[in-house]
This record gives C-alpha cells, structure tokens and sequence, in this order.
C-alpha cells in the first residue's frame, strides 16, 4: 500500500528507517542537519513540538496566532501591550494595492489558489520591498496573505475584493475576507488553533527552501515566494483535502474496516497517515482531533472509526512501519468545520506557516551561510565531442 | 577584506577550508552530498566542469544554448535533425499571453528585473502548466524567459514588446527582443557562449532550491519560480554588475594596485574573485577570459591587469585562502559587449540556467524522495507557560 503524507513519501522509501543516522545519499537529507534554529523543535520519537520552549500543548488553545507570530519573530510570547503593537501593525499592513487586484483578476479562474498567492506574492514584493529581510517585512507580508487568498477567492467566484476589518483580528478576518460575514466566535477559535498549530515546524521543505533562497541574500519576498511553492507539493501541504475525499469514499463507519483493509492490501492510497520525523502520533494531531471532535461532532465518529481501525491495519498488516496519524487527517475536518472549501485547505496552512518562513528567513540572515551542498555526479566522463555536423 | 562572490560568504567564514568533508553543523551544507546527479559535475580541486559527460572547454565555443539545452534535458547531444526538432518547439513557445504583459505593466518601472521575472513566470505558470513537469514543460517555460524579461525592459522604457522572431535562434532572438535591432553575429556568438558556460552548475543554491520544491511533487513552475529567487541573491547570481562598477572605479592599469592593496587591507569589497567550490581556476572564467579578449580589447587591458595583480595580492596579503577570478568577473565584460545593461545581467544568467533549473526538476521527480533534513534546536526549552492576562 502508499500513503501521501506531509513531508514524507514511503511510496519510494520505507519509513521503518530511523530518522537519526545519516544518509545523505539517499536524496532526502534525513538525519542531516542544515540549520541551528531556535524556533522550533520536532522531537519525532517522542511526538513533542516546541517553539521557542513552549510545549505546542500549551499554546493551542490558549493563544492567538497573533501571539505565536510574535513568539517566532521575537523569541517570546508578548504582554498586552506588545500584543497590541504587534496586532495595530498588522492592520496597518493590511492594505490591497489595486494593481495587485489587477493581477489576481488576470489570471483564470480554474487558477489553483497556490499559484495565484505566489503570483500575488511575488507581484506585491516587485513592488513594495527593498532592502534586508526585517521583521516590518515580515509583519508586511504576513498581513497580506489573508487578503490575497481572499481577493482570488471572491474575484473567481465573480465577487469583489473586500476591504479588511479593523476590529477582527487575523483569524476572523480572514473569514471574514472569504464570506463577507461576520464570523462566528466558535470558527475564530478553531481557525486560530488551526493558525497556531501550523505555524513552524522545524526545517520542513518549505521552511529549508525559504532559508536557502534568504542564504544567498535575495529579500524575503523571494524567500516566501519560494516555499509557496514548495508547501503546494502534495508531499508537503498540498494534500489535506484529499482526506476529505477518503471520508467521502468511506462514507459510513460500517464501511471502514473494508475499505481500509482493501486499500492497505491492494496498495490503494491511505491520506493523512505517517510522517518523515514523526515515529508515534503527531502532537499536532491530538489538538486537532480534540477540536474536530468538538467542531463536528457527527462526522468526527467516522474520522475517529477511521484512525482506529487504519492504525490497528497498519501495525497487522504492515508491521514495524510505525505509521501514525499525520496533521493532515485532522486539519482537513477542522477547517471544513470553519466553513473553508477543500481547495483552500493548502492555501490557509500557508496563511499560517508564512510566520515561521519569515521568522526562519529572518534567523537565517542573521549569521548567514550561503547554503550550498554537493552532488554525486553518476553520469558519463569524458565523452568525446563530435561537432554538430559529424553526429 | 571581504569579497562578494557567487555562492560563497567569505566574509562570516573562511574559504580555506576544504569544501570535502561533512561540516554539518556550519549551516552552509559544505560536503554534503544532497543529490545524485548525471547532469553535471563541479570537480572544485581540479576546476574541471562537466556536463553529461563533456568537458565545458568542448562545448563552450562549439555549440549553441540550444545543443546544450538538449544535452541537459535528454543526455546526450542533438544530431541536426534532433536538434531542428528541439528548435522549432522552442519556437513554438515563443508566444506571450497578453495577460502577462498586463501583469508585468502593472509593476513599477522601477521594479527589479528578477522580481518581474519571477512574476510573470509565476501568473504564466498559474495559468499554463497542470500536471507533472515533462520536458515539454521545461520547453516551454525555458523558450518563455527570454519574452517575460525583454517584455519587462521593453515596458519599463515605454516601450511595446515585441513579436519573437522566427528564424532567430535563442540568444539572437533574445538580443532582437530587447533592442528591436537585428542583432550583430558575433553578439550571438557572444551571447551564445555565455548561456553555455552558465546552463548548469551542479548542486548550486538556486538548482538546489529547484530540486528541493519538485521533491514536494508541486509544479515545475513552482521550483523555477523558486529558483528565479535564490539566483536573485548577490551570493549566487546577483551581483555580475558590481564587477563593472568596481572597475570603473579603478579606472586605471595605473590606480589598479594602489586600489586593490588598499581595498585588500582595508576590508573592502572585491568583487568577483573566490567560489564556494573551486579551489583553482574557475574553468568557465578560463573561456569568458578569451571571449572578453575578443569583445573588447580596449576594457580587457584593464580587466585582466585587476585580475592578475588581485590574485597576486590576494596570495600576499592573504596567503592560504586560494581565491582566483571566479565566473562573474569576465561575465560582466562579456554581457557588456553584447549589449545589456549591468541591470539585466543576473536575468541573463537566469534565461541561461533555467535549462539546467529544468533538467534537475526532471531528474528529480524521476526518483523522488522528499528533501527534508533536520535541524539542530539551541533555543530554549520547558518554558512555563503564562496566560496573556498574566505576562
């Protein structure tokens, strides 16, 4: 059987290999370490995530995305009154250039919503920023996400643009921006957790792609253009409504076991389980499940039924691959509980992540080394060359 | 003194040391092995480039950016039929949405050329590419970039973009969309030259960005688009203009000692001398050297004295560090006499590279495997959490 995972891909390479011993020439780096960081922290035996020292566990629910970001841009979490310097300059970065709607209307409709944030990303910085990477940028930037996303969003479903709303904070602005209504207070809580959750994670591809491109000392925009594009992989982030799209097949607790048994043995396509660090359950796994179970609570005995049964299956039929249950099995039911469509799944985990690129950027240039490795060349040596007319 | 020099920081960390053995922990990934390849190979100690088997000296003034295209995408070099092939789907791609000329007029004039490369590629790919990269993806985007950049230099002086020419071949059509003018023979020559010396150049920070966004399984827009930002960087590809600029302010093979003892000793900036990986000569700096000869015999006096007694000062003042002219030193006397402006030199380098950007997508997504190392944490832990009310 295979399974899409964020940041793994057991298709290729069994997971049963620890992730501690190096080997560089497997192509996938595990175990090689390319960064110091002091942001976050994966423990993958022990399924413990910190940032900046706090246990993920504690700052779930208790906080707001707007002071995680904090967290990761300044190293700890702020009072009230650096929280309310912190959110006034969001909302004074939440401004829409008209040429950036310009774009956004330009490209199609049918236009994936990854590929129309990094053009609008990459148009906002051809515009708007010069000089080092800083943490105003970082704030500039991250406040924008949320109006991208929202802008594409309502012009391909032939809406207009709205204007922000001062008084939201990030997360209820941002469905505010998607619906134009009010949001609800139980969809702003499960939104920030969601936004909390997934704000870092160690040097994930995306993040590890943002650093590389800051370690040759191009801007920030560049750095956070560049891991769009690498969090739209399905082998990163690009995946999560496809567990959506299991539940549907599944569709009743009845028909779990069955298709699961199927699947795993047929080698079908199992989303949401397994992960590259992680060797037991992902912490971030827990919280959202506790939310999913509460947001949702009909389709949470499926989704539940689903990860009991998928994980006893696992361990029968595929001993020894210590296959879990990934960020993805339970983001896909928490943000469709929040009102978002499947295809704004990816976009809304970039929307999170986009404060632990910059926080990472911002770390990188601080003692930089430009990142560059070596390759084992395994083609052709000296081949004669024969001139165009004699081949 | 610190330098500035394409893929390489000398200034935060000495380049004596070897670049051979596993020095994880320094953040730069020197001498780890991160991918195989049969693309190209950097022999650092030898200052021997390879690409699919050829020495670059065969290739350098022997074949045009299209022959090493097709060595780079299929393996092996064209035949005359083969190559016909290859060049008129090149030309097939020669075609602009008019869309994409809307995004790149609605950026300022003042806008940086890789940013509104990276822009136009970006809406360009949202709106054309669906599925796996393929080679006639990497086709289409390559044959594109010379039509986002000229469109952009044409735009930013009030100027219309042209229509591609057809019987002009990459690096002439890229000269006529620029200036409108046909352009000379040996400024093809020249140029052609150039983009063979610059297509591919192993695990360089900008093919590795690239590799690492295609190991997600997301678009091969998406890693070009990455790609665009790490070259941007002046520690890799953003700086060739500077070398023009510190000639010209040495002015003289008279002030050139004084000025570089001085620049040397005083901790100035010396630009275009050292490489992460060459510990010799770099061999492509070996052909721009004679090429510049050719192209301007007058700017060559000056060139080659500032060369010849900066290395000699460098082993003087700085003995031990091994630093020779690197490839950016005679790029710029080269792209200079074929026309371009010091502005469009690193676009230039991209429209080169973006061969090599997509043949390493390719081979990538051939045998893919995740690209996701680990970091070291150094922050701190078992932080005691405190509620906003209570900080």
């Amino acid at each position: 059987m295979s399974m899409t995972m964020p940041e793994t891909n057991p298709q290729k390479e069994p997971v049963t290999q620890t992730s501690q011993s190096a080997k560089p020439n497997k192509g996938g780096l595990e175990g090689i370490v390319a960064a110091t960081t002091a942001i976050s922290k994966v423990e993958g035996t022990a399924g413990r995530l910190i940032y900046c020292g706090y246990n993920i566990h504690d700052l779930a629910r208790t906080t707001t995305f707007e002071e995680v970001a904090h967290l990761l841009w300044f190293g700890y979490l702020p009072n009230q009154r650096e929280l309310t310097n912190l959110k006034a300059k969001l909302v004074a970065e939440r401004t829409l250039p008209t040429s950036i709607v310009e774009v956004l209307r330009s490209l199609p409709r049918t236009a994936e919503p990854m590929d129309a944030l990094r053009t609008a990303t990459s148009a906002w910085g051809a515009m708007a920023i010069t000089g080092k990477p800083s943490i105003e940028q970082a704030i500039a930037v991250t406040a924008r996400f949320p109006l991208f996303l929202a802008a594409f969003q309502r012009l391909r479903n032939g809406l207009k643009p709205l204007e922000s709303q001062a008084e939201l904070d990030y997360a209820g602005n941002y469905l505010y921006l998607l619906t134009g209504q009010a949001p609800k207070e139980e969809h702003i809580k499960g939104l920030n957790a969601y936004l909390v959750l997934l704000a870092d994670h160690g040097m994930n591809a995306s993040t590890f792609t943002a650093r590389i491109v800051a370690s040759t000392e191009s801007d920030i925009v560049s750095s956070v253009v560049a891991a769009i594009g690498a969090l739209k992989g399905p082998l990163h982030g690009g995946a999560p409504s496809k567990v959506l799209d299991m539940l549907h097949e599944i569709g009743t607790v009845d028909n779990a076991e069955p298709w699961l048994r199927n699947a795993i043995t047929q080698g079908g396509r199992l989303m949401g389980f397994g992960h590259r660090v992680y060797k037991t359950e992902d912490p971030r796994a827990e919280e959202l499940r506790e939310m999913a179970r509460v947001a949702d609570p009909q389709g949470f005995m499926l989704s539940r039924r689903v990860e009991e049964l998928a994980i006893a299956l696992l361990d029968e039929l595929k001993p020894g691959r210590r296959l879990y249950t990934n960020v993805e099995f339970y983001s896909a039911a928490l943000l469709a509980s929040v009102g978002l469509s499947g295809d704004l799944f990816t976009t809304t985990f970039a929307a999170s992540r986009v404060a632990g690129w910059t926080a990472h950027i911002l770390e990188q240039v601080q003692n930089n080394r430009l990142i560059r490795p070596e390759a084992d060349y395994t083609g052709p040596m000296d081949t004669k060359f024969v001139p165009l007319n004699e081949r």
